[in-house]
């Protein structure tokens, strides 16, 4: 089977699963739009997209929990995603000649006039999958990697329930909210009696020039330090699992998840020079404290005349830097999000009744293992960051990646 | 005072709101970046920016309610919400070199290195900034429009107390979300002490060519017939209060917000047929049932070969139709929403605790009076519209939107 096949809408005409790997169909003639190719990113491959490819604009988060125990069921759910996975990266929406009037459209036509956008859809498999409160329903548990752990309880966690955990997670992101909001409606449907949605969180970037680090919420450079995607060595230290993980796992990732709200509503009372003491960077270079330059090193050493450090021990920048984590680096994918607005306590004095936004940070990051990834890292951080002060951590997620499909090969294929 | 005064973002540094009005300064020539003109829609003029402009990608629509029952704050609220929003619609924002370190920055920093992306705010005062349970906590019941009724409850009603009502509005439009939510955020930070928010709904829209009526989350062309905003008699027939309104309120208009939660879920199990039967559309090409094209006349006389009517008279296109409503018509100015995931009770058999997304419109039109516009249009197809078994109307809002300010005036000056 051809790329070609896979990527076609009609492909799913026929309904049954059988067809998604068995009967493809000519591409349809009445083709709405013909999008330039750049819009495509590439679905079939090493690797999943959306992990190593720069953040966009949107991205609507879903953890799943399956509803059937079966096997088969599973099986046949990643095979329609991947399917359709396929099928809207690399083909914009176009409008359905159903072949059945009986049957309701595949897809909800919102985004029928749209390009891809860059659309990407990553798939994970989440510690439940492999075994929930000791129940191993899909004969999985034999295969669950050591390195997927159940996060530990960091300090500070304020995590609900209702924004943690899941079997699977769907990550759709694009350029158009539109677009986004198509794919997942579309991974919905096909999930429908098979797996339930459990949580979901829609996050955003700024336009920022994709040379420039985007700005956070915080209004603070975000991702100075980062695995970059573009050196292959690095994303094979860091990022994709090697040798040491299952072969079922290898070229893939672990992902962790945390959306973090911040008190944004305090943040901006702060002095800038507060600010960046707390950050540890200056606000509008993204420099170290004292130096000049986004990516000049931070020299965590530097003391000022009286001894004191210049960059406080306890600043952001100082606690995730890989020199004070034994070389440990994560790549970070974050995007900000915002809820509106919710009644809640405050955290911060005086301590009150109030409305705030539920806004924040949709962190989220990829690593080899993460327990010598995130885990290592946000440890000391959750105790004595000053951030912590304005941040808390409200859900959380860790899932394992698989590696990318092949055309034909459905994600996480070699599982089974 | 000139709009080059007001735009300037040093303009606000002095704190005091009488600099307001009184002491512009010369603009930053350490700007970062110089957005084309184009970027920047206008602020002052007779009408407030954000009406008759086409809706962009992105709202962030909030509803505050008064803390301050005194008068002089809220005519400084209003002042410095005037100042503040003719500065970032005008000019991107710009690093601040603080004059005083221990004050905090005006701005977040989050949309620094950002274009306006025609940014636009537009502001409202609901009926209950003039009389609240009979209380005039402002001196101005005697100049409460009588055009600025409260929404009768209207059949199918499922409004829920925290996303209705509100003192005054303030609606944040941009191409970009984070320009979007850095405006936001300081709408809200000025109006620290006076002011508190009371509901929020952000709303986007896709990327779709300028020249196309754009497709809604249920995949139909949504806003075939609408006032349009290119025809000034049109505007002055429908949507400006004229010499009918109260002297303050002309060249304004009254807002009605409507966030519709939509059943995806349900409408994406229906076929294309029933689809288009309830919506009274074709849905690839937005045409009248057995039409063709777009535009061409809905001619809601038609009927087939046994008599029936071709568009149902039950459908969406012909209860909203002017000539079904004594030539009613509306300026809509639309978004989607979605806030994610909920767990409610299905309201369509089998009914039942579910998961599903909490999305759908945020609908939103202006007209020159609500009773002969939203009121008129909208009784007759909350009662019988087929759409209605998708769709549930959970928030409201009216607000009498003023005229816009000229520079050296504040938004609604003449209501005082």
């Amino acid at each position: 089977m051809n790329p070609q096949a896979v990527n076609s809408r009609r492909f799913f005409l026929k309904g049954a699963v059988a067809a998604a790997v068995t009967a493809p169909a000519a591409k349809s003639a009445q083709a709405a739009v013909s999008p330039a190719r750049s819009l495509a990113e590439p679905f079939f491959g090493k690797h999943q997209a959306g992990i190593a490819s720069p953040a966009p604009k949107h991205t609507y988060f879903i953890a799943f929990d399956m509803l059937s125990t079966k096997r088969d069921d599973l099986i046949r759910l990643l095979k329609v995603w991947t399917a359709a996975a396929a099928d809207m990266t690399q083909t914009a929406e176009q409008f359905e000649r159903q072949a059945d009037p009986r049957q309701a459209p595949q897809t909800s036509g919102a985004a029928v006039g749209l390009s891809q956008a860059g659309l990407t859809l990553t798939f994970g498999f989440g510690p439940s999958l492999f075994d929930k409160n000791g129940v191993d329903r899909f004969g999985l548990s034999a295969q669950r990697p050591e390195a997927l752990v159940e996060l530990p309880r960091f300090a500070g966690d304020q995590l609900v329930p209702e924004r943690c955990g899941g079997d699977l997670s769907v990550q759709v992101c694009a350029n158009d909210p539109q677009v986004v909001e198509y794919a997942v409606r579309r991974m919905a449907k096909l999930a429908n009696g098979i797996a339930v949605m459990r949580w979901a969180q829609t996050g955003f970037n700024g336009s920022f020039k994709p040379s420039e680090t985007p700005r956070n919420q915080m209004g603070f450079k975000d991702g100075t330090i980062n695995v970059s995607a573009k050196e292959p060595q690095s994303m094979n230290d860091f990022v994709w699992v090697g040798q040491e993980g299952p072969a079922w796992l290898r070229g893939g990732s672990y992902m962790v998840i945390r959306p973090i709200r911040i008190s944004m509503e305090h943040w901006d009372e702060m002095t800038l020079a507060f600010q960046e003491e707390t950050v540890g960077r200056h606000k509008a270079s993204g420099a170290p404290i004292g130096k000049t330059k986004e990516f000049d090193s931070l020299d965590l050493e530097r003391k000022d005349k009286d001894g004191n450090l210049i960059t406080s021990d306890n600043s952001h920048a100082a606690l995730s830097a890989p020199e004070n984590n034994g070389g440990a680096q994560i790549l970070r994918r974050a995007f900000n999000y915002d809820n509106g607005i919710t009644r809640v306590a405050e955290r911060w004095p005086p301590w009150r009744q109030v409305v705030t936004f539920d806004a924040g940070l949709l962190f989220q990051c990829y690593q080899k293992d993460p327990r010598t990834g995130f885990n290592r890292i946000f440890s000391k951080m959750a105790q004595i960051d000053m951030l912590n002060q304005f941040t808390t951590h409200v859900g959380s997620g860790v899932f394992a990646c698989p590696a990318g499909a092949l055309p034909g090969e459905f994600i996480g294929q070699t599982l089974f």
